[in-house]
């Protein structure tokens, strides 16, 4: 993909043509798939319908979701990412495609999700709540170094980026007993999510070498917390209300061949994982993360320092026959550094609370407070994923 | 509902008069919705297009599912079924009406499952696990009294009775670390099932007084657990790959209005729950659960013996905001009772594979061995579940 392209750039932009990410977005119609370029989106569904793409069956952008894409794997994936770039750099199809400006677009979710995965693949942040979830243990469970820990998560609340989340209510630990109130420990966790491409049919299981073929692409995760609500509910059998009433994605999927460049070797693992989950290469991403809160930047933590791969959770999702479907949504878990401010989540970064976190308006943070805005942004090089943004509402 | 209908029904019949469970069948062609009437099933999908039933807006049978006709309530609910009833009972629409026989039809998933959430709600089941699974602790977590816990597991791989099912490989514990085999201990867990219908819109709490409102119906549930894979990954934060190679439903949603004769009180709780939890009357329903496996019934369980009941799951899992949709599943969890042979999983009727449990051939089990064939059926009073089916296939 070459930068030579007829669509004004703003500088810095998230969105430079050598990333093209796919979203779904409305502008009061029917919703559209598009590729953000700039500050604008080109419509890749009318465009499809001119007969300008002519690389996917038809109608596999009429759907109002990245699904159908999803399903046709990087044999469609490729050449269609070669036919959008080459539309923007040719001025003669200027007047053939539809821009339009991200401002009089709303997006919506990009993919309808089947199952949602949450794993839980950073090392500092497994260390770190197990030092304050389970203080009498050794914080790191057993199976931890041997298998990317999983769960699901709830699929109905995820929703996309800039929807209102309202403070849960929720049984939590009280004096005299538990109790029924709003969360007081309203957390965010900052995540990249990845969107599955092709299915493994009935589930025969995908190898790690083989897993990113099925993956479409990268996004922002926010999953946000309860942390009280968590912390009386998830034994023996995990976290569930405490995350449930809402998760948030950024609306743009950010392909994995606009990452190409963003390559990395993975974290060395000790000791070595068993056969099915090896693999070989650059399986890991450059790809830094900021969480602001009401514009004061609170958390700047790297994909990089994640002890899992996305190759090594599809190949353990799958390994037991578990039918993997088109657009379904893994999560990292929280991207936590080793150092100060490098953690994704309140919860480490204010130590349970017991650190307050100054903010540039002179305040101050344990948990989140009602009015809060939450704004994870996530760049790989000059290859951004736009924002992944949520504003607290108060409890009902 | 009178029983005095023109179709001709087996002794014995799970599905008399008074039963009218929905389905979704084929014959070879489209998906259809049906009625369960002794040996047949009566063609709603077709009676409702020729116009013989008019109780549901067009089309709310055409879909292969019942969703569109769960998300619609009691308040169409119950002039379907009185509906359905009178044409049962009409000679004259003998000539009128589409009905096949069971033996050749094929059962299909009833409902699209947007999410499944898996409960835990018997205090023999969560006692016996605790006492095997972790030993050196109280066997009651301190929330189980006061929340029913539930997790949410994958709907990818939910399957209608008679799917075969096989044998998941999985990391598990090994004398020198972990290992990656075939499970050795596949079970089974006997659950009931319940529906969705209406949802909450955005999420807005359900009370518990109202919950069955979003009740269409309930079916039995075999929730397959590999217990090895399960013990090794479940800390800190759920089963996952253990449960998620499959689950299987019987294909038959029973109404709540066909168990009314079966209402009997709930399980006295104590201590008393927080008044987001209580409810009146008789929530629960007396049904009584048999698994076989390859004929002997191992297993004589009864879903009254729950703690927790359905409306309290219900207004537990939307207590925080969360959305359910028409089609959800929610699962009891395992249906035990506190006498011998009336736990419903291997685990804990061989007590964690320690006490062979004997067969009518002669053989014992301690977990599931290929080629069992797991039977589990329902009865509540004369109103019966048909059965939900698998048979183990070796590991691939």
């Amino acid at each position: 993909v070459s930068a030579d392209i007829w669509v004004e750039l703003p500088e810095d932009t998230p969105f430079p043509a050598d990333n093209l990410p796919y979203g779904v977005f409305t502008t009061g119609g029917r919703p559209r798939v598009g590729v953000a370029i700039g500050d604008h989106i080109l419509d890749v569904t009318s465009a499809a319908e001119d007969g300008l793409v002519g690389t996917a069956p038809e109608g596999t952008f009429a759907g109002g979701s990245l699904n159908a894409f999803a399903a046709l794997g990087a044999e469609v994936w490729a050449p269609t990412r070669e036919r959008i770039a080459e539309l923007l750099q040719n001025r003669a199809a200027m007047d053939k495609v539809t821009l339009v400006p991200q401002s009089a677009a709303r997006m919506l979710l990009p993919v309808t999700i089947g199952d949602y995965v949450d794993f839980y693949s950073s090392l500092h942040h497994a260390t770190n709540v197990g030092m304050m979830f389970r203080p009498d243990q050794e914080p790191l469970p057993a199976n931890w170094r041997h298998l990317p820990i999983g769960y699901h998560g709830r699929t109905s609340t995820i929703v996309v980026s800039g929807t209102a989340v309202q403070r849960p209510w929720g049984q939590q630990r009280g004096d005299a007993g538990p109790v029924f109130a709003p969360s007081s420990r309203l957390d965010f966790e900052a995540e990249v999510g990845f969107v599955i491409g092709p299915g493994n049919g009935d589930g025969s299981p995908i190898a790690a070498g083989d897993a990113e073929e099925h993956i479409l692409g990268l996004c922002l995760v926010n999953d946000w917390s309860a942390r009280d609500i968590q912390a009386w509910e998830y034994i023996p059998l995990g976290p569930f209300l405490g995350k449930s009433f809402a998760t948030t994605m950024s609306p743009w999927i950010v392909p994995l061949a606009a990452l190409a460049p963003s390559r990395v070797p993975p974290t060395p693992q000790d000791p070595e994982v068993l056969p099915h989950l090896r693999t070989s290469g650059d399986t890991a991403i450059d790809l830094e993360l900021t969480v602001a809160i009401n514009g004061t930047v609170v958390s700047r933590c790297a994909f990089r320092d994640m002890y899992w791969t996305m190759a090594q959770q599809v190949a353990h999702l799958t390994s037991n026959g578990t039918v993997v479907r088109p657009g379904d949504l893994c999560a990292s878990g929280t991207v936590s550094g080793p150092t100060p401010r490098s953690e994704g989540s309140l919860l480490e970064l204010t130590w349970n609370g017991e650190r307050p976190l100054p903010l540039d308006d002179g305040t101050t943070r344990t948990f989140l407070e009602d009015g809060d805005g939450v704004v994870m942004a996530g760049w790989a090089g000059e290859v951004g994923f736009g924002v992944c943004a949520g504003t607290v509402l108060p409890a009902g």
